[in-house]
């Protein structure tokens, strides 16, 4: 599925807000983030089309709409929620020792694990710069809008530590990995919902049924995220389809055949897994596993589950007809994209 | 020298309010931290006296008092400096491998990098919402804190890139080295007089004296570190007194040798710093020509100007007696200290 067009409505106005906060310093430090975010390649010169989907501003622009607001007033919270994300994605790259993100080299394989972290830290303290760019918000809500970025990257940081804590265990159920994606995933697509409504209006139910909104569609992605991580064309996700199997990720079909196949096919996964290291064959057998106890379609079924109950959250406010067009033709691009 | 007294007059309210900030989840993330922080031990069980000199923190709340303030109103904004500055350790030690820190093992040598990587994230996060914890500020001044803590926190990124880049050059001067000190070092403990002064009064003349007696003193407080790095005795540092030579670190003894040796000694230097990586015997040999071109003398001649500099700019606002003399004090430690 191509990605909706409210994408592109934003696309610009968000590109040229993220280069007002990364700026124009001549210390390489900003080189590695400039990289990262898809305006330059390795050697420094401009490129176009290598950044990401830009998923969670636009979702903040679209909520901010959605409730009468001037999208434009926004653009400083979008803005950070992008780099925000783009600080957690720098440091998960060092930590899963990825070389490839969107088909393009990983920052900390480019400059090393050191520089990398460091390009990440400054991301992170980019975002909360960034959203101090919004002037004209009444300063109570500015630290309001502050308070929801600081608490979301916290929640990144508890995600992505249980995240790292699982591949080493084998108990991992559903249950628990709904907990980690909770925080490593939904908790940033429910602040980019609930960010926009916040600096759009000041109804609380909106605000509220927004924030819900994102919460449901964000476990919706993550689902959908991994499966695309076991059956997603490499070229089209810009990552290797074996790295989270590698990795032992307890990804959601890894959970979901662990919690309910039946014995032996429980114990010939937890052997593969129990393995110091997985070969290609071990992945290959993974797959074939996985696929035989379908969990990739029970992964469209929960993923279908969440995206019903997110666009269930969307009758509760009073939004804009037009833009809950919009909102559920992003939130049907989030279920059913292939990259 | 000890600690001067003023130290003790906030340790029990600062660690109550740090306490309060990093909370008590179950999550072994925070164990972490709290673990870094000197309040448990690896096992988790509870130690005392295994923390930092806490010297940004305590510059914050002196400050706070010298211009009339009640330094009570400012432990928030204290908490946040002292987790910031922490944040800025966790991702060092993995940066330099190092792996003591007063006289302890660093996260990362105890938990792996990747979780060291996430600590010192949760450890960034919580810096902010430590200072949100400050409810009776008004909203605007809530905001000026928060923007101080945001572009110290930046600045932190930039003096590490530079820090980290220098390793591999030799061509590091004196001024390039305080370049990077001024953002390393020093805008960390201006920020903390600065914060302390801009939390107890709205009187810009001491705001901004406070800020320049902390950014002189940062200068200060940079050399005679590096002049332990080299000199001190490991016990009192609690950490190896060859490693920043091993590091290849342009700390201020080397670069002052680099720039000021005669033709020989330069060409000894340059070739020792060179090779791939020195030896036991090189760097003894790096110590006795630091110390035959009189860079330890050097360097307490730098650091006594940027102190004089800074006990200058006391005079500059109306602080109150008492509190200029334990500034002094503080400032004093800061120089003579040997840890």
């Amino acid at each position: 599925m191509d990605l909706p067009a409210v994408f592109g409505r934003y696309r610009g106005a968000l590109e040229a807000e993220m280069k007002a906060v990364v700026g124009s310093s001549p210390l390489p430090l900003y080189q590695m983030l400039r990289y990262h975010l898809g305006w330059i390649d390795q050697e420094g010169k401009t490129v176009e089309g290598a950044g990401g989907k830009a998923l969670r501003p636009t979702l903040c622009l679209l909520a901010c709409e959605s409730v009468g607001g001037d999208w434009r007033q926004a653009l400083p919270a979008a803005a950070a929620l992008e780099l925000l994300h783009n600080f957690s994605l720098i440091h998960d790259d060092i930590q899963d020792r990825s070389a490839l993100r969107r088909n393009r080299f990983t920052v900390w394989h480019l400059w090393g694990a050191p520089q990398a972290i460091n390009a990440g830290d400054a991301m992170f303290a980019l975002a909360r710069l960034a959203l101090l760019r919004a002037q004209d918000l009444p300063p109570a809500k500015a630290l309001r809008a502050g308070r929801l970025l600081d608490e979301t990257g916290l929640a990144l940081c508890e995600g992505q530590y249980m995240d790292m804590g699982y591949e080493s265990r084998l108990d991992i159920g559903v249950d628990a990995y709904f907990q980690m994606v909770s925080r490593k995933t939904a908790a940033l697509i429910a602040a980019s919902a609930e960010m926009g409504a916040l600096l759009g209006c000041d109804d609380e139910r909106s605000i509220g049924g927004l924030r819900l909104f994102g919460k449901e569609l964000g476990h919706a992605f993550k689902v959908v995220d991994d499966l695309l991580g076991v059956w997603g064309q490499e070229e089209a996700t810009g990552k290797s389809s074996t790295s989270d199997i590698a990795q032992k990720k307890k990804s959601f079909p890894v959970v979901y055949a662990l919690e309910s196949a039946p014995r032996r096919d429980k114990e010939e996964l937890l052997a593969l897994y129990g393995k110091e290291s997985l070969g290609v064959e071990d992945m290959g057998r993974v797959v074939a596993l996985l696929g035989k106890l379908g969990a990739r379609q029970q992964g469209q079924k929960e993923a279908e589950r969440y995206y019903r109950a997110a666009l269930g959250e969307l009758e509760a406010g009073e939004l804009l007809p037009s833009s809950v067009a919009e909102l559920r033709e992003l939130a049907t691009f989030v279920v059913q994209r292939d990259r």
